[in-house]
């Protein structure tokens, strides 16, 4: 498939060279990281260094760094009743943003009784405002918000979240997948007391994600019990080359970071400034911070399954907002949450764009693009 | 470490080739399972393809495997309060074998008051009396017996097993880790409900395992919730490269069976026929049918630690049953439930075989106990 163009970095990146390369390697690893001869140990040093390298990414000690399968279980482990600081309370209730990723909305171990939504607005940003009318009202609450979505490319403010959680007796957990490698930022920095990462978002392999935590964070209750891997917090045997792969991505993702960030966001814009050419075009939280890579637009009458097939037999890769659910076609609550026309939410389609996309792909996509409205408005014209 | 002597296969077994080829196969498919587009699809494909060669091995059907990220969490997805068939009663309590691994003995999702065990017999088999009794006084249960224990490689009665649950109306879960690949069997053969395999035990990676399910199973609670991956069943993107890579060990592993099994079952009687040299030698569970390439042994006075460093040292990998924990070194709950002494638990070694055993390596290892054994000895006329 070296001829298509590929512009759905956000639903999943292809595997880095470095990852391929630490993959390779940990298969001549033949130990299991629990066993105690040479070859354990060559395993357990194999996690160890890439544990080293995800904490370092994010500011965080290697020790308060659990890996776990995928970003879905690390959102369910880090959803727990009962964490608290060293010196702090017990959360015993969570607020989730109406925009997370289905994994955080669908509570992890909280009932459904003690989950509340905290509203967006127009542009898809949380609303602060509703976030401390929340806060005021009731036991301390874990909160969940996002770095950025995966749909709009919306970048939250979870540093003013932060404080306004903080000073509320709450704890915060951000889902910082989408914007890892994308954007520079520190689990202090951002305010955050538990962090998501996902390997697949930034050049490792599916299958492996990880919960960071700061070192004042009690409480983490397993969600895998039997083993004592992971410091007791996630049993079963480690997926090591995984681990490797996740490691290797990440040294390489943080190396070209700001640079790589600046070149999608020039791209992006010429996609944009493309875009703009077709009458009445939407794209969706455009005067919000944005990932420099995602573009989430529509045009009235356009249905995104056309789109996505239309795309995709001119060889372009693109989706229908987000890619994490079963492959059926469902409207995005991200969208219903920013109060969006039913109808228009479902003509949404994402382009994202990641480290190999060139100007030639962007102008190919726009071609295509163009293709498509002209049919769209064609038909319009006809059934109008 | 290719000069070593690798003799800790039921830890983690050396990557098979074909295993190897499949994951950098998979490391092309860019896509994520759930997207629509070609990317998107040829990733669906790798999936699909892996499930039908594990639903195969097993006598299964595709569409009740469900992929997990190894097996303890398989085991733990497995262990659902209210499963049930489609015609019958829920279950609401567990009874899990005292040999069980630890993320069987830790329950799943049954409270702990909902949880009995069956009690084994000296040679490690379970007790079908006392599971018969168990069975007799209370609600419809679960069972949880595993298909061969991984520190002794007994042989569990599963079929009985199977007709005694069945009998009373409950269901039965078999973890069949230790046994896929070694010894034949299906999941309808045995009689098991739901059977939980994994991978890095049959020479696919570590980090992926499959939960797979008899068609009229009903009532199995995702673990994992918010998209809808594997059928509703688990959500969170697939590790599509370790799946691909199961599927592919899976088929090698099953093409090789009665063979190897044979070829491994004779490496282990001329292991076992050295190992009788030594005075005082204890088989463990000799007399119990046992998988053909596992050995657990001790002689009294010996130090397992000491033992699996002195192996190391001489470039041999052994264990000290179990490495599923965390590398400390714990007395062994399924000698202990034998009704071993804990002096002599304490010193158990287990020696386990694989594809690429050679008679040089028995030799070599037999080598190195008898230099071990005779220090022991010299040590106890020396303290005696």
């Amino acid at each position: 498939m070296s001829d298509r163009i590929y512009l759905d970095w956000n639903a999943t990146t292809p595997l880095r060279p470095e990852a391929r390369q630490a993959m390779a390697a940990a298969w001549d690893t033949a130990g299991n990281p629990s066993s105690v001869h040479a070859e354990g140990r060559q395993a357990r040093r194999v996690v160890e260094d890439a544990r080293a390298a995800v904490a370092a990414a994010v500011g965080g000690r290697s020790q308060d760094v659990v890996f776990a399968s995928c970003g879905t279980e690390a959102n369910a482990l880090a959803l727990t009743p009962g964490l608290r600081r060293t010196s702090g309370e017990p959360v015993r209730r969570l607020l989730v943003s109406a925009i997370e990723h289905t994994s955080v909305l669908s509570g992890g171990r909280f009932s459904a009784g003690a989950i509340q939504t905290i509203k967006v607005t127009a542009s898809g940003l949380v609303d602060l405002d509703h976030l401390r009318a929340l806060l005021a009202d009731g036991p301390p609450a874990l909160v969940s918000v996002m770095l950025a979505n995966n749909e709009t490319g919306a970048i939250q403010p979870v540093g003013e979240v932060a404080d306004i959680v903080h000073e509320a007796g709450g704890l915060l957990h951000v889902d910082a997948i989408q914007g890892f490698g994308k954007i520079p930022f520190e689990i202090k920095s951002i305010g955050a007391d538990l962090l998501t990462l996902s390997a697949h978002k930034i050049g490792g392999p599916k299958g492996i994600g990880a919960l960071v935590l700061t070192e004042e964070m009690q409480g983490l209750e397993p969600l895998l019990r039997g083993g004592g891997q992971e410091l007791g917090r996630r049993a079963g045997t480690e997926n090591v080359a995984g681990i490797a792969a996740f490691g290797a991505a990440t040294k390489a993702a943080m190396a070209e970071l700001p640079a790589s960030a600046i070149r999608q966001q020039d791209l992006r814009e010429r996609l944009e400034k493309g875009l703009n050419q077709t009458p009445e075009i939407i794209v969706f939280s455009e005067h919000a911070p944005r990932l420099p890579n995602t573009t989430l637009f529509t045009v009235p009458g356009l249905r995104a399954e056309t789109a996505v097939i239309g795309f995709d037999l001119s060889g372009i890769s693109v989706s229908s907002g987000s890619a994490c659910s079963s492959g059926k076609v469902q409207p995005s609550h991200v969208l219903a949450a920013m109060g969006l026309d039913g109808k228009l939410a479902k003509g949404a389609v994402r382009l994202s764009l990641g480290w190999s996309t060139t100007e030639t792909d962007i102008d190919l996509a726009l071609e295509a693009w163009r293709t498509l409205a002209d049919a769209l408005l064609r038909g319009r014209r006809n059934t109008a």
